[in-house]
This record gives C-alpha cells, structure tokens and sequence, in this order.
C-alpha cells in the first residue's frame, strides 16, 4: 500500500555529442541538488544505460526523482530553481522524455 | 552504497489502440508473475502516466523490474518464461523502450 503514496519522475535523456564527461556531471549534480531547494522533491536517483537489449532508442541516461504527490511535481516543475535547471539541462539534450507514475506492484 | 547493487530494468510501453483495458490488465498480472517463475527478478513495479509536461512519447505504461546486476538481467532475457511472455506481450505493443542503469544516488 505505502508505494501508491509515492509518484515518481523519470526522465530519459541523450546528451549531444559534443558535450563533455565533466559538463555531464556537472549537470548530473546540479539535477541532484535540486534536492536541497525544492521540498516536494523527496528523492533522487540515476544512472547511465547498460541494457543489452538495443531498445533504448539512443538514450544513454536515466534520472529517478520521487515525489509525495501529483501535485507535488506540478509544484516542482514551476519552481524557479528547476526552471533554471531545466533551461541549462535541455540545451546539453538531444533527446528527452519524461513520464511520471504511482508504482502498483 | 547498497543501491549499487541493484539494477534497475526499465520498460516504457505503449498498447495498440486496439488492445482492450481487460488484455492490458492481463498482460500487467503475466508481467507481474515473472518474478514468481525467473530467480534473478527482485522485485516487480508498474504504473500509468500521469506526467503533466507531455514530454512521454506517446508511452503510456511504465514497468520497473529489479535485479541483483546485469548477468541476472541477461538470464531473464533469455529464461523460456519471459521468451514466452515477451512474444505476447510485444504483440500487443506500438512502442517499447527499454532502459538498465545500476541507480546512483
């Protein structure tokens, strides 16, 4: 039952080419820190593709953030601290996706 | 340090327009009772969109499976029960990605 209390954030990104391993994780903390401004913000995990599958459709980067509530990420997506993130993030993206869910198990 | 020692498999679907809600809540319980048959599946989550950005693709269904690291993602894939139930599953998809990243926090 607690796991429908959570809704989590996935985004799927592909950084352009020309993007360099130390700008990616400046840009991977600065995601991270978002933690620290923005309360409804309660968690937050990524990682870098490994799947075997070639399904990934060019992505290479996955970021997890949790949240208490619907509400919750429609605040975080309008607060200015993700808004100046967002705006620096998307200009390093080629590719990105978002989609938002309850987990059911 | 522990969530390094999982990894995470990530499928985004997207159902043909054809496919009636009673199927989808099938094919979800045969994907859910993988973890009863195939060892190295930890752990089974799954949800709807509810993203607000439209930034999903088109991706309608998210599912998140566990496993202990990558070997035992490669033995899912190839274990008979998910060969069978992928086949049917794929059959009832227009869009599927899928993503494995070992979460950092």
């Amino acid at each position: 039952m607690e796991a429908k209390l959570v809704v989590k954030h996935v985004l799927l990104a592909k950084f352009k080419d020309d993007v360099s391993l130390e700008k990616i994780e400046e840009l991977i903390q600065g995601y991270a820190n978002l933690v620290n401004y923005i309360e409804p913000m309660k968690a937050f995990q990524w990682g870098k593709d490994v799947s075997i599958e070639n399904l990934h459709q060019g992505f290479t980067h996955i970021f997890e953030s949790t949240f208490a509530s619907t509400e919750g990420i429609a605040e975080y997506i309008s607060h200015p601290k993700h808004v100046e993130f967002a705006n620096l993030f998307l200009d390093h993206l080629d590719k990105v996706l978002i989609i938002d869910y309850k987990p059911n198990c």
